[in-house]
């Protein structure tokens, strides 16, 4: 990973030139004067405070050489990108440890509950809602715990259940599954370098979720380090047991102790993936498709929405943009579709399953008039499924602010809640899209992106359009965060989401497995 | 519903001479003597001890006369049907409360709380574990807090979503949204008495809930009111803001607080109900088509495999019994099909749809040696579906004891946790059988009934069997319970399967919403 940015430079895609003039055009102004990043070497760190006791103890998992510090000082956020940019660091660990077991990581909350060290588990790394902050608390120092070495990987295959350990990235995960003929089914934009603990951290849903399940509903058990002690569930299908103990410890985001096992329901490798697009003639209509098709049964695996704008966007700029935009274009035009929303369907499974399920809801489609694109697009977007964030590197290059953010509401509500956010970023950006991308039987996600050039003070300039935003979704009745979590971006609104009396229940979790409050501090519940 | 027993006078039916006859040769000895229960009069209650603070202040919404504390003094457990029986409670409310709103719940908690007194709440009273049992914990009084009254029906249709009060009785939820076209699909064997609130309550599982989920997975909101004040979710399809809050809430037994209103996914009412009979060569064989189905989509919406000991004991004693038993066996029999283990399968919904479903799943069934018996086991099952507790009143009237236990676990320990139990069972009970109700892609549950004539003191017989049975589920990876919940007679193994650590974080819960213990006592954590 760029410790500046996203991926490795080998996968980088600068935007096409008529891509460019595009943004440039809605935006106003030029976008071709290219700012890079500091030096590695001229981001300034603190000096490491970490006390030497848990120093001495851990000698042989610690590093607080330059690099690996500012390697684990931050996530994927926006501003983190801002900060690491221009080598401004709020704050860094005063080390990184890299436990090799459970029992080493029981080890080290020990000494850091006796030393007064908080602790910050980093899997990924690629929090977008700062997760991963540095934050002492009222601790004197802090260290980050690099999952990366517990990376076990145990298949009960009769039970379609794997046993993994929070280090794994998404790739490795999938590719030790694969070689059983299984998945997880789960393929966030952050897959390629996100982490298995990560995903069941912050509760989150992959792209293909509609079909697989979120991280949520795939986690039969767990096994969290906690200093208070160890709570060990191990995996079952279902229980009547009282209070649900593993959906508590799922999303508490390292702030009750740390993930060193995960059961997870698996299923069978898909024989075929079928993604394909359709032109709906309006984002309405479109989502009224998608209630009727999850409704009833007939639901896609990946189902993905684009409003007009994001529509526009897309074939202006994004993967389905450039020459296959402009032929897409024509396409439509022939066709006599006009405006309308880019709508990417994916079906996965065994072949002739694939075939009966896509003909069963193509005449759903229909009815709301939805055109068949072919499978172009949707081969298209699969390409492109984890570009977003390169994308996003490039352009801040050129000085542009660009952010996503992402809320869930119940069907009725899914217009009032759109317009509501809408009209709230638009105050702060002249570019805002949005597209469904998971759907339930009671309601749909909603994920917005936006861009505008970068003005002022930007760090500034992102906390007002996303207080702006957030203010607007639990005003509206969505939820503050959909599959992106909390962590310390968002905590200021969790209360207002869950009240004061659950925010209360959940603190009093908090008190009780960690009460020295060394575990990832100011994340969750300010 | 009868106080001493299940159900109502009209619905018995006394079992036939030939289940008597086989049953007479299966425990040893005559079960021709019938000894009825005690008068309603004639059972023994302590002085009402409700202080007059509380007396004063709910005057218009409380009762204390003998029925209705009796009524309120049990639910519907084998050892509570003894005590009414006998007239030999151990315990009563001192009254029954009966609020009409959230604000008057809200209003009583607050009283008992400033006066000591404790609070079971009461929707059905079927609880099968002690769950509404009537004890005081460290408090000077008691009260049931019976809430019938909060029986509001809210419908989302666009969001498929009901919002329900929890009083409400399954079969009024049923018609209220029956009427609209939908359906909650949730239907457990307490379901004519059963209350939605009682439901969420205990994480309860319904006989179709394969197909519709169980209740857990319908829960989108709620709200609850606690002594420390209310947590209020509203209904949401999905969300990533931290730990599981409204999965916590869910099976917290009525010790945490009040649920006042619960919001429940719901599904289009089914055109079609398709429910038939198979018979497959061995308990084992019929696992392993489930599994299969379940795993690779092709699952029923119910699905009950008998081992071969419930097979039996179904064709001479319970809703296949009769003639309809002795013309299943000589078809059977002409089938050249010997002993094997009885499956039901439950298909429902738009027709054509279950048509194709039952179409690509008969290839499974019958490559694991199925062999079809129609439709008229289904029809019989469907019949029967509510009638157990009627058979159990009549059993005991005989001197039997007869009692039923559940539990699940992976697919893997499937076999293993099945001979555990019923070795377990056979030390305390000559007939025991089990069945196969609930599927899971990881694995299932195991549903025991066993049955013994009654010796010495029935509840020491029954505590010495339960605790065989419950130590042998803990000790081989089971669940303590699949779906009929803690309440007070799974409390003492509750620690075991959740550890130490675990108990604590649920019990700090309960510390923050009920500081000063009223809700509930005795339930869930001991």
């Amino acid at each position: 990973m760029r410790w500046w940015g996203w991926g490795d430079d080998a996968h980088a895609e600068p935007p096409a030139e008529h891509a460019l003039a595009w943004l440039e055009g809605e935006l106003g102004g030029s976008l071709r004067e290219v700012r890079r990043h500091v030096a590695l070497e001229e981001v300034a760190l603190p000096a490491s405070r970490l006390p030497a006791a848990v120093r001495d103890a851990f000698g042989t998992i610690l590093r607080d050489d330059h690099e690996a510090r500012v390697r684990h000082a931050a996530g994927r956020s926006y501003p983190d990108l801002v900060r690491l940019r221009t080598g401004a660091l709020e704050a860094a660990p005063d080390a990184v440890l890299a436990p090799r077991s459970h029992d080493e990581v029981v080890a080290v909350l020990r000494a850091c509950a006796e030393a007064g060290v908080a602790v910050v588990p980093f899997g990924g790394g690629t929090s977008v809602v700062a997760g991963v902050d540095p934050a002492r608390g009222a601790c004197d120092a802090v260290v980050s715990l690099d999952l990366g070495a517990l990376c076990e990987v145990v298949i009960d295959e009769r039970s379609r259940t794997a046993l993994l350990g929070p280090g794994l990235r998404g790739p490795e995960a999938e590719a030790a599954l694969g070689a059983r003929g299984l998945t997880l089914g789960h393929f966030p934009q952050s897959f390629e370098y996100a982490s298995i603990g990560g995903f069941v951290a912050t509760r989150s849903a992959g792209q293909a979720s509609t079909g697989y399940g979120r991280i949520d509903d795939l986690v039969l058990g767990l096994r969290l380090a906690a200093p208070a002690g160890e709570v060990h569930l191990p995996p079952m299908p279902a229980t009547a047991a009282g209070p649900g103990l593993r959906g508590l410890l799922v999303g508490s985001e390292g702030t009750l102790g740390v993930l060193t096992q995960v059961a997870l329901r698996v299923a069978r490798a898909p024989q075929e993936h079928h993604y394909e697009g359709f032109m709906v003639p309006s984002f309405g209509a479109g989502a009224e498709a998608l209630r009727e098709l999850k409704q009833d049964g007939l639901s896609p695996d990946l189902a993905r929405l684009s409003d007009e704008a994001e529509t526009r966007m897309s074939l202006a700029v994004a993967g389905t943009g450039g020459v296959k935009g402009r032929l897409l274009g024509a396409y439509l035009g022939a066709r006599h579709v006009r405006g309308g929303s880019l709508l990417i369907l994916g079906w996965e499974g065994e072949a002739e399953r694939v075939r009966a399920r896509r003909a069963a809801a193509l005449p759903v489609l229909r009815r709301h008039g939805a055109a068949g694109l072919g499978t172009s697009p949707g081969r298209a977007w699969l390409k492109g499924r984890y570009h977003g964030p390169y994308l996003r590197d490039d352009l801040m290059d050129r000085g542009v602010f660009v952010e996503t953010l992402e809320t869930a509401t119940q069907w009725s509500n899914l217009f009032t809640l759109y317009r509501a956010v809408g009209d709230a970023l638009r105050r702060h950006a002249p570019l805002v899209a949005c597209h469904v991308s998971h759907v339930y039987a009671s309601g749909a996600s909603l994920y917005f992106t936006f861009l505008a050039r970068q003005e002022g003070d930007p760090l500034e300039q992102w906390r007002a359009a996303k207080a702006a935003a957030c203010d607007a979704i639990v005003e509206h009745g969505g939820t503050i965060t959909h599959h992106h979590a909390v962590g310390r971006d968002h905590a200021p609104w969790l209360v207002r989401e869950v009240g004061e009396t659950g925010a209360a229940a959940l603190r009093a979790v908090k008190d009780e497995l960690d009460p020295a409050g060394i575990m990832n501090p100011g994340k969750l519940l300010p």
